[in-house]
């Protein structure tokens, strides 16, 4: 091929893909300032279809032949937008985007440089808001692998032989959650091949906290069979109730018994940026390992999760295979800064820079208002739930029944689910920071309205 | 404070975010057209400052108040450009985009019913790359874990009691994977509990291919010493030398002694795409399970891997938990299509539309064209290299000295590393199908001219 003419052909290919960008920015744009305006409140937040129904209206298949732009966007248009979360934060978003842009990876200081260093900064600060003297972390996809490290690290600590050798000649290990704590510390311990019978469920008292004494007794009881504890799990907010397991007295048992004392602090850990809301995690301090996802209750685009531990060099002990295609101990710089040996993965996206320009943008302050301001919309709406009638006690079959109207009819999504010997109740998560007490109000409303013939 | 005025805080609030986003949304359209335009290809791909340096030189600390966006986008704009990738595919940039601003999570269909059905059809494409009957998988957060799902559902396979009751009561395992395989198989082995020890290496052939006699060798010795082998790892691709093990072989031999065969296609299996390539990979068909990541060779944006099994039950049997406030039983619609309780992670990020918007905006017959087009520049280096004097034969410093040259000189970034008995060597990457036989001059003569004086 002609030179001019292959460089032509180039050059079509990167307008016609620039103005597919361009286009799509402005569909967003637009979408996002609708939402957020909230002009369309009275619209639909889902057009439910069922899966048979849904694939029958989207021309998902892939083929030989290219499919032109136009059909694209007219494709991904209407169904897309369905489900759009309001509580996105734009600068956080703009994070994002710039992250995909540069597209690189957050194993070596060498190809992420700035990312590196940002990375570090923002686990310094969070172990300033701990309360750590020292500290290591890193950002993982996602609250159920940070709780993964966590396990590793304790058991790492107890038994460095596993690294090597692996469990089979090991005594049987297990591990103290609560009965409301994430499922992520059951999948963890079938998946690293502690079992998941080895983990152990402590009771919790009304509020869904870990109750003190029965750690210390479950403790005591697993050591009596012979199974060797390596690490509690405390939960700083539990998915259903928002529980926040009582720390201070959980450090000291893990204290008397030596054990890793890890925080699933996946959705609670935000409230330690405010200094009125703090105190619910006090204890923290004394923990071994903490978990946030800054990617919920601060709603940064999924995933932004952190795993931070003030054991300053186990990280690397634990994980580092030394990779000599990436890992090279002869680079020609301080080769400290290559993050990546300590991650139980090998590339790594950049998590980091979104979180890091919203808070920056925003500053603690006012990151720390946004938690105090869903805190009382969440005190408001159990104040009026208490103040209604009818919603005290529930039937079983009626949450299901709720939730198939709310779907179908489009007005609201909230999820349900039993809890122990409670039946089907409703689960509000509230995230988005533009939400008011009329929006609590709104909830109310259309429960009773949805299921007021039930 | 006055509700009209509270609304005004917002709209202004809003105003500016989408003014950043905007702006932001111009640097990096600019950036990417000029990268790719290639205007400026005397321009330095990276501006390298030492760790100390670069601390110095951008305010990355973050405060109580707010930073102003002027003051953000200037502190972003001279740091963040220093590396583009400019292999970047924008459909799939448009892709990512749109994933973070809808920022859904991939685990139940009722919050993502469109990426739901998205990742079945290209998991049902893949399978029929591949040649698979049957079919299951998903979207991993890199190939590392990938390959440790193939790793668990092997073990799972062979041993289902370990999900619920651990490994210490049950005979020691083992793993064979080449000794020019990924090091995610030791890591993993070591996080799941197996040992890093029970990883045993397998040798290669001069171009750095598994021996199958030596396989076959390895399996029936750790028998013999009481180790059960439970899975053997093939590697597609593998990240030094680009070798394809023989899988016809390999699966001969796993299909004689029973065990699970993974192949670890995170580089290579993107060959599958083309009609001329994919002999490289015969035998594939006869595999347990494959990881592929689109983001290696096809330049999504980070993260796009892909876990696909033959075993159509299996993911859920080895990872299911049913936690009750996700995925309850008694919806309204057909639960088998909420895929979160395949996966390890509980939120999981979409990273199918991406890969997805990208394949249908090319069709397979483009990808596979530019996957060739790759093929043929790496084998014009080859051949460039072998007639090169000086090239066939480094010694042990050059690489390192030549690298920093290279990256204080800001001309060019290539990995170096042993192999075996080979001293340090350059490390080509060609993953950007917008490369040229006159890139592949570049870099050659580049190399020459920072080496002239060693």
């Amino acid at each position: 091929m002609d030179p001019a003419e292959q460089s032509g052909g180039d050059f079509n290919e990167l307008f016609d893909g620039v103005t597919f960008l361009t286009k799509l920015f402005g569909i967003i744009l637009n979408k996002l300032m609708l939402f957020k305006m909230e002009l369309k409140k009275d619209a639909k937040i889902v057009e439910f279809l069922h899966p048979a129904d849904l694939a029958q209206s989207i021309d998902l298949k892939l083929s030989l032949e290219p499919t032109c732009d136009k059909t694209l966007l007219n494709l991904c248009h209407p169904h897309f937008f369905n489900q759009l979360y309001g509580g996105i934060d734009l600068h956080a978003l703009s994070g994002a985007w710039l992250s995909d842009a540069l597209n690189t990876s957050q194993y070596t200081y060498e190809v992420a440089p700035v990312f590196t260093l940002m990375e570090k900064v923002v686990i310094e600060e969070v172990k300033g808001l701990i309360g750590f003297e020292t500290r290591d972390g890193l950002f993982c996809p996602g609250g159920s692998l940070s709780n993964m490290y966590a396990l590793n690290l304790a058991r790492h600590k107890m038994f460095p032989d596993v690294k090597l050798t692996g469990l089979s000649a090991l005594p049987t290990m297990c591990v103290m959650t609560s009965e409301k704590g994430h499922y992520s510390i059951k999948k963890g311990a079938a998946f690293m091949g502690l079992g998941m019978n080895n983990v152990i469920t402590v009771k919790t008292d009304e509020r869904g906290r870990m109750i003190p004494e029965e750690l210390d007794k479950a403790i005591v009881k697993a050591k009596s069979e012979n199974r060797i504890p390596i690490m509690v799990n405390a939960t700083a907010g539990t998915t259903v109730l928002g529980a926040f397991d009582p720390l201070h007295a959980i450090a000291d048992i893990c204290q008397k018994h030596a054990l890793w004392m890890h925080v699933d602090g996946a959705w609670g850990a935000s409230l330690l940026l405010s200094k009125n809301l703090r105190h619910k995690l006090h204890g923290i301090e004394k923990a071994d390992s903490v978990s946030w996802n800054p990617h919920k209750m601060l709603c940064v685009p999924l995933q932004a999760s952190l795993f931070v531990t003030r054991h300053k060099d186990l990280l690397c002990e634990c994980h580092s295979f030394k990779a000599k295609y990436l890992f090279q101990q002869d680079k020609f710089y301080d080769v400290s800064f290559d993050t990546g040996d300590k991650s139980l993965q090998c590339g790594r996206k950049v998590d980091v820079l979104k979180l890091w320009l919203m808070w920056k943008a925003k500053g603690t302050k006012k990151l720390a208002a946004e938690i105090e301001h869903l805190l009382e919309c969440a005190s408001y709406l159990t104040q009026k739930i208490a103040n209604t009638e009818g919603f005290s006690l529930v039937l079983k079959e009626v949450a299901p029944v709720i939730k198939q109207r709310m779907i179908e009819q489009g007005t609201l999504m909230i999820g349900y689910q039993p809890d122990g010997d409670l039946v089907n109740f409703f689960r509000m998560v509230l995230v988005n920071p533009n939400i008011t007490n009329s929006d609590m109000d709104f909830v109310v409303n259309e429960i009773i309205r949805l299921g007021c013939n039930l």
